[in-house]
């Protein structure tokens, strides 16, 4: 059974909190009736307000052709405990299988696109497509991340940082080094 | 005394298990006879052959002149041990200072770009800069890696990961899924 996080609204200029330090996330999309998942670890953030967010999608994935038509998105953030479900979904093709319901995920409505929140993830983010112009050359899409929606605890959840080979890095510790920022440079 | 790691040339197509989890990295740059050093937090990987690679680079930074004129970098990647100096280094301004004297770095030559590489970090990675079309909208400099350094022990380096907020997640354990992957989606 997994775990289904208890979530709030998030400010959108504070996203890059979770999406900054390089976790694997999982991408849902909605097209003509039917969901996709795919699994993603190329990704950056591109501004704070607005919250921009750049990621690669190969064109092979089922994914992709979604994403390109439907033009929205939802990024999931997995925590440890999903670690299983990541390699599954990264391991079968989105045509072929309903991937909520292969890997037992619960789909939620979103507030503002029609792609579904992953309710087991530790944290959604709604994105609409807003610069298509790096698609075709690098697989490079740029959204615009419109809502966030984040568990009330842990504050700082085990993400997975995919190295390659099969092999993810777990988020380990903690260090502030707050007092020693401008402040103008946090 | 900072440690200087031995280091040793690497394939350019296995250097996202580098960057792809996230680590802030610094980025090191040449012009017209000065050296410069920026923290870098917001980048991706965007291709393994050739071996093209991301980033966000604010136009406010001294950085952003000399990077966009000398078409250059090195991405270099420090660990748990220059936290201080990773901090430091985004605290000043590169017209004023020379950060390898302010912060007791030694600057290596590269083999490929004028840019220095930083000696004191795990790995250093030459770029050139590969395609300038979303520097104006998005301050997004894709750039190609045309080698890498990387350190030969330990295999897994302790790399740092930023939150915003001054705070830092520290890399942690290692799961390994290789068993569970089909070998074309390692």
């Amino acid at each position: 059974m997994k775990r289904v996080y208890r979530k709030r609204s998030y400010p959108l200029d504070g996203i890059r909190r979770f999406l900054e330090p390089g976790p694997i996330v999982l991408v849902s999309s909605a097209w003509q009736g039917s969901f996709n998942i795919m699994t993603m670890g190329w990704h950056m953030m591109l501004g704070f307000s607005p919250a921009l967010f750049g990621c690669y999608i190969w064109e092979e994935n089922h994914s992709y052709h979604m994403l390109r038509r439907s033009k929205e998105c939802v990024i999931n953030l997995p925590t440890l405990d999903l670690v299983d479900t990541v390699v599954g979904i990264g391991n079968c093709h989105g045509a072929d299988v309903d991937k909520f319901q292969r890997f037992g995920l619960t789909s939620k409505r979103a507030t503002k696109v029609a792609a579904p929140l992953i309710a087991e993830c530790y944290a959604n983010f709604e994105c609409r497509l807003r610069d298509t112009r790096m698609i075709r050359t690098y697989g490079l899409f740029i959204w615009e991340v419109v809502k966030a929606h984040v568990a009330m605890s842990p504050k700082r959840p085990q993400t997975i940082h995919y190295r390659g080979e099969g092999e993810f890095m777990i988020s380990g510790g903690t260090i502030n080094r707050r007092r020693k920022f401008r402040p103008e440079n946090l």
